[in-house]
């Protein structure tokens, strides 16, 4: 069952090692296994934020591919993922539409790999409640070293990072989607 | 804190998609992001298991690049995350060297996307307990469309598949994995 959940993987603004605003390479794997993702845990649309005409297109030929070509003949499977997917030319663009999609209230959420703004920390198991209750959330993923740092003066939330045992802490952004995922959405009736 | 826990990801044998068995290649993000997860929730070893020589060669390349090469000095983070594996020939190897790294017993649990055997069924809560009061595992991950029928046989335990909101359960194997180390290691006191 689809929750009023929209994920959305942004490529520009993000922020490099150094931590200048840039705009990152779209990465064939982060569409292929956050489609896929998405899909098992219920998610409404993943959007793909670039503002490269180039990069853009390239997203529509691989998706395209897997939805349309030789590959929807070939693994199915892949394409119910893939056809999740939405292109979008700014993090503004997608925050609209999904407003328009949802009009009775959306709750704009960032996700980060540190700490921020506490105020504005919410946690793992109160998302997971509002989801179940239907709420609708938008979801955000940097890449690169993460979010420009103003994507999150305009959030109304903030979720924790992932903490494993010590502190290393450079998950892939598609690990870091698939666990944050299972944990607003994984069933644990059975594990 | 590192765990008493070892994972291999296993390239043969695994089936193809019509249940056949088969070796499989060798993926660079899947050396990747799997290490990256392994380093992040306190995995000690991982483990890639391919008995084709070039595979191991690639293997070694891709890791010496990042542990002493240029990537070294370029991305430190990325070779502290690489030098957690190791490369085998086979399953068998891989399971006698855990034997004796860990001699006062250990546990070799399988994963599977689809529900098996239910006698050897474990759960992820009694398995996070046990990590916890460091006994110790060697988890088991098949590439291709997952591990071997035999292997099964082998094995003291099987987790229980992740669900998630439907019937689709086409995960990544990255996607898994994190997931599974997340549920195992990963804190909760924070969110």
């Amino acid at each position: 069952m689809k929750l009023r959940l929209d994920i959305v993987l942004v490529h520009a603004p993000v922020v490099n090692r150094n931590g200048e605003i840039i705009g990152s390479a779209v990465t064939n794997l982060d569409i292929h296994d956050i489609a896929r993702a998405c899909r098992s845990f219920g998610v409404d649309t993943y959007w793909l934020v670039t503002p490269f005409a180039e990069q853009q297109e390239l997203s529509r030929k691989i998706i395209g591919h897997w939805c349309e070509g030789y590959g929807a003949q070939a693994n199915p499977d892949r394409g119910q993922a893939l056809s999740l997917v939405r292109i979008a030319d700014s993090l503004g663009e997608v925050i609209d539409k999904v407003r328009d999609k949802w009009p009775e209230g959306l709750k704009v959420v960032a996700t980060c790999a540190r700490e921020r703004d506490r105020d504005k920390t919410t946690s793992y198991a109160v998302m997971r409640r509002e989801l179940e209750e239907q709420e609708a959330a938008l979801l955000l993923f940097g890449t690169a070293w993460g979010l420009a740092p103003e994507v999150f003066d305009h959030v109304d939330a903030i979720l924790p990072p992932i903490a494993g045992r010590g502190k290393y802490n450079h998950l892939s952004v598609r690990s870091a989607v698939s666990i944050i995922l299972d944990r607003l959405a994984g069933r644990r009736d059975c594990c």
